[in-house]
């Protein structure tokens, strides 16, 4: 699994700093995740490959959230695009785009596929054999969600110094990797897991942005592998955070303490800071495994 | 009077080219042409401030040329704007804001005033005591205007010297200045002519873009000191810029030529083309004095 920030700044697009957007590589899915203004010349600068986005997820319809949205959608156009692409976000975003289109008069040759979102309630939006992506409801000044993306657990990994031992047919192969077990040339069967490893454990990677500090959200992304959570702010402008939804880089670390996660990474800075290192030095005082977000940066897990 | 070019780059931004966008000064106004993705960026980049935007003239509601404009509103909002800010437009964008504002909950605490034009003729949408601004009616895909920038007549400027040989009393300066006679000290009548220089000619700058091959806007922009016209492709490429609304390098000094102004700039380059210098060799051939516009390049009239 890949994090790619393309930016993790907030409210306005500058020349040191991009809104919010990143792109997540995992099991073969390239997602992209918020789309501020300028995303698309991110991602040529990043060299990801356009034509591999087929999903992308909106947290809520601020500007430095979506504004890239419509430009990027008229780029997949320009390039001939002919697969489906899939919009989730928050309802009021397929009006949105559909009436930019009309105006324009510019409509798509491939098909959009608006997934809007209205619960309140984590709800599952994606899923596949390999992977499933879930909501996190956060608290905002408008409706916003984060987003939980969960590899499936891979199949049991063949050990095959001992199939041979065993002399197993391939035919079972498949169940065994499953975790049946096997059948020796003799007739004898065999218990799984004296022919197989265990698969690497599934990762998972939370986004939480926009958010104000909230404890409601700690169940749902417990024991995540790595989050994104947003500290706009430092604590000296605690009543800011809580008055505009936002977060200081100590209550992002708390949650992160709370939920148990492995990793935590902050972004969306206020651009009113000059002095980044201050966010770090206030989040690792309560979660010492925290890095900072950078326009550009990519975290492997 | 003074142009920035903030961006001429065709259909998508690129690392290399900016979409359109540009900067006109004139007499104390500040207007803004077209807002494709990342003008802001463009706008500090090339420190134009801000504050002094009061004007934005969109020629269309592709997304090359106004993509850019929520991003800009919501900018100016952070920066607790609080003057008007005038939005000339097709109809349509009006409700393209609103509704981006609404989805958002991110209301303005400062007046949007949207001018909303549906004429296919030219019209005056601006005018006050030192500058009038018309639309260019011109021929794309969608309805599109372009705009003529015009300065009013200066009044005459008074010959110092003359007024003092003459003795002639400051009460009657103003109306000398407005092409009066004046009245001597000694009682007699002194021809205007003796006492006043002419005033600076007044400049024009028509801007043009996008647009098809069209004769019938000569008239409009006849003797303009200045013209950006469009010149998405080459004249290998004619039938593909007729199809699509759009004109050659060749076609775009055609106009230039027929309408005699004094200087045509060439923009809206498709990134088809590496070497921009093949727009210049085409154009100058019907008409010598054109120059290709540059993201970041200053043109002074």
């Amino acid at each position: 699994m890949k994090l790619h920030i393309l930016g993790c700044h907030a409210a306005t697009p500058s020349m040191k700093g991009n809104p919010t957007s990143q792109v997540l590589e995992i099991r073969d899915h390239i997602f992209l995740i918020d789309c501020g203004e300028g995303t698309q010349v991110q991602l040529r600068k990043h060299k990801v490959k356009f034509s591999r986005i087929n999903h992308i997820f909106i947290s809520h319809l601020h500007g430095d959230h979506f504004f890239g949205l419509p430009g990027l959608i008229s780029t997949f156009q320009l390039l001939g695009r002919e697969k489906e692409l899939h919009i989730y976000g928050p309802e009021g975003i397929k009006e949105v785009i559909l009436l930019l289109l009309r105006v324009g008069n510019s409509w798509t040759g491939y098909q959009l596929v608006f997934h809007e979102l209205k619960e309140t309630i984590p709800e599952m939006i994606f899923e596949d054999e390999k992977v499933k992506v879930s909501t996190i409801p956060l608290k905002h000044r408008v409706y916003t969600n984060g987003f939980l993306y969960e590899e499936k657990k891979k199949e049991r990994g063949l050990n095959m110094e001992a199939v041979a031992k065993y002399k197993i047919d391939k035919a079972y192969f498949k169940n065994i990797k499953k975790g049946k077990d096997g059948l020796s040339a003799s007739g004898e069967k065999v218990v799984n897991l004296d022919l197989t490893f265990d698969p690497p454990a599934p990762k998972s990677y939370a986004y939480c942005s926009d958010t104000a500090y909230d404890e409601s959200k700690i169940d749902f992304i417990a024991g995540a592998d790595l989050l994104y959570h947003e500290a706009t702010f430092l604590s000296t402008e605690a009543s800011l955070a809580q008055k505009t939804g936002h977060s200081t880089a100590s209550e992002a670390a708390r949650i992160a303490r709370k939920a148990g996660v492995k990793k935590l990474i902050l972004g969306h800075f206020s651009t009113r800071y000059k002095d980044k290192d201050l966010f770090l030095k206030e989040a690792i005082i309560q979660f010492p495994d925290t890095e900072m977000a950078e326009d550009g940066k990519v975290f492997e897990i």
